[in-house]
């Protein structure tokens, strides 16, 4: 028995040969449901099996690789994250995880002492939006949070999401047995997604919260009318309505982030300016909003904020705040403080650089926050870019995060 | 012999008749170049020949008819519009102005003595952007300003301009034909499209000037980047960029209409934000801008102005002024002042309101400017709207516009 280290070029092998199952005409796609998805999971499977985990799919549709630990009845560790992408994505969004976990199982296996408690690798189902427009279904059915709503929605195919978790090897009749209650902790490794670990040059990101996201609609109607013949002081511009809400939104966003209270974001990121003639004065402006926060009253205070620069805007713009809708809302998941200190100490004695950092996308490990103690390493990432093909993270920074997880899962594992 | 005078019920029938010439699924349509524009143009060439009017379709494919002059050599005086329509627009919009100017002919014929001077009755060939995308066919044919480019641009049928003008009896062979040196006066009475006179509740709208369009592409190329990751002030956010730029248009041309130099408006009709997702910092953003006055300066001083607006919100939003591109450009038209004051002259001798108002439209009159001294007669509508089913100007608006188009054009011949 020796103990237990992670092989960086094995581990970056893995990353480019999962990278390199795309679909060919579009690097790097492999959506969840689809043949590449498939593949990329029989591939996963294989190198699971290959270092000796036990392989199965849950009723869920999740991919569990596991070993049994040495002392019977103790919850499992478990680590991952998911292997689908976005269209023309990226190698490391959730690959990165499901691959360093896959290395961390192995390092642990082929040290020749199992842990103490049972290890679980996990490529979590469908975390990116996929044809049935849910996000993380599979980490939602493992936590109890698959709705019988969610399985009867359709793809453009018109197969519901239970047709496809059942193509993937699950059971929708059967997603009780997906829910776990004895898993110890979880640690899901991600890239950044985000300029500041590169920007600062740290090499971990101890994720402290996962951004709550509330997405609402909102919609001015006034009057469309003759772009010529209409003078200023009597147009009714719902655009200008929109152009002035947009400003509100960056500055107030930009205020709360600056007084420092939480992580603060908000984006506008759908403008439907109407009808959209050059020579039309608008008369209906429609946006969408993507507020964030790891805490969650700062998200309220966003949103009651806005409603009342909306209500101002309306009156400026002589037109109507015709709508103000919540499309959608998650609220923030805190990471267990535990885990953040062990993740922290094991960066530390690894001789590598750490830092606080809230996560502002959505991640499974969200999910996972609910049902045990749950938290996240990232790593940088080039640019903080995501779902694109030019997504990037060295090798070496890839190792640093690997490795930081093998030294938590096995301080988790002394100390549990 | 009587003293002209129009028939206010006759002129309202031949109004509504025109108008029910239609596609019957999508009230008020009547192309350009599409058999129900053949239909109404057959029926005002019956209307005409009834009168008296000799017809005839000219090179560019304008429906004319004409009655001599009893003094040999003497310039014309015309009086037109267009009897084409937008899709699903409205009944007056152009249709006044030719069914005006057919009503004034056929009062004067009635009353058995010709004018001095030529009359003409002119329904201008696709004042509104038709299929070619090319507005003012007719008046552009009229005036020598209709190009090579012009003739060789193709409908989505594939047929060329060229194809259309010959298909409604025109000679594109022989544009020069069509070219006018012998019009003395034109005068074109139209719909206001706008809200003043009938807010104002006032009779007539003597036009000052037909308004010069300028329209201008902004662009502003940032990073797209994920909406949960990038921090606020990070951002490269070109939504941001282009909402600050579509405030200074508004306040801006707010600022030059209230300084009264002259009449101006600007409008950004067409807002695109890419790539338009939800959970995506804008990456480009692209504004049409329409800016329009009677003052040609005051068009450059507002581009030169938004020009400076525009670098400064780029460096505000850490985004690229990529584009800021004229579009078309047309300089103001001014009507004839001694036309004007004939104008004036007649409605205050018909004891009606009148008002001098610039044109934010553009109409035919701009082209003929060129050529002759040219002027137009508006006349309220119903809350300004055009192009909709919901245009409406009253039997009594109506009437009182031609009435104060035939004693122009018995002025003008009494003076000429």
């Amino acid at each position: 028995m020796t103990r237990p280290g992670i092989d960086a070029d094995r581990l970056w092998g893995d990353m480019m040969a999962l990278g390199g199952i795309t679909e060919p005409d579009r690097p790097y796609t492999r959506r969840a449901f689809s043949p590449m998805f498939a593949a990329g999971r029989a591939f996963l499977a294989e190198r699971m099996r290959d270092a000796g985990l036990s392989v199965r799919i849950d009723a869920a549709g999740n991919l569990i690789g596991r070993i049994e630990g040495a002392i019977p009845g103790l919850p499992a560790i478990a680590m991952g994250s998911h292997s689908d992408t976005v269209p023309s994505g990226g190698r490391f969004d959730g690959i990165a995880g499901v691959i360093a976990a896959l290395e961390v199982a192995r390092a642990i296996a082929e040290a020749g002492a199992p842990l103490r408690h049972p290890l679980e690798v996990i490529d979590f189902l469908a975390e990116e939006p996929s044809d049935f427009g849910i996000s993380c279904i599979g980490s939602r059915g493992m936590t109890g949070r698959l709705s019988a709503e969610m399985l009867a929605a359709t793809a453009p195919s018109g197969h519901s999401l239970a047709d496809g978790i059942s193509d993937v090897g699950g059971d929708p009749d059967r997603l009780d047995e997906a829910v776990r209650t004895d898993i110890g902790a979880f640690l899901e490794l991600h890239i950044e997604q985000g300029p500041v670990l590169e920007a600062e040059g740290i090499d971990i990101g101890i994720v402290t919260a996962i951004a709550g996201i509330r997405r609402i609609e909102i919609e001015f109607a006034g009057q469309a009318a003759h772009a010529g013949t209409v003078p200023m002081h009597l147009r009714r511009d719902a655009g200008y309505a929109g152009a002035l809400a947009m400003i509100a939104v960056r500055e107030r966003a930009e205020a709360m982030a600056a007084a420092g209270l939480g992580y603060v974001v908000a984006t506008v990121g759908i403008v439907d300016v109407r009808p959209g003639g050059s020579n039309v004065v608008p008369g209906r402006c429609r946006l969408v909003v993507d507020a964030r926060s790891d805490v969650l009253a700062l998200i309220d205070a966003f949103m009651e904020g806005l409603r009342a620069d909306c209500v101002a805007v309306a009156a400026k713009a002589k037109v109507e705040l015709a709508g103000f809708r919540t499309l959608s809302d998650g609220v923030p998941a805190i990471c267990a403080p535990a885990l953040r200190q062990a993740i922290g100490a094991a960066a530390d004695g690894l001789g590598l650089s750490a830092v606080d950092i809230a996560s502002g996308a959505g991640h499974d490990c969200a999910f996972l926050a609910a049902i045990c103690p749950a938290a996240m390493i990232f790593i940088p990432c080039l640019r903080g870019m995501s779902h694109t093909p030019e997504e990037y993270a060295t090798e070496a920074q890839l190792a640093a995060g690997t490795a930081t997880l093998l030294e938590t899962v096995l301080a988790l594992d002394g100390d549990g």
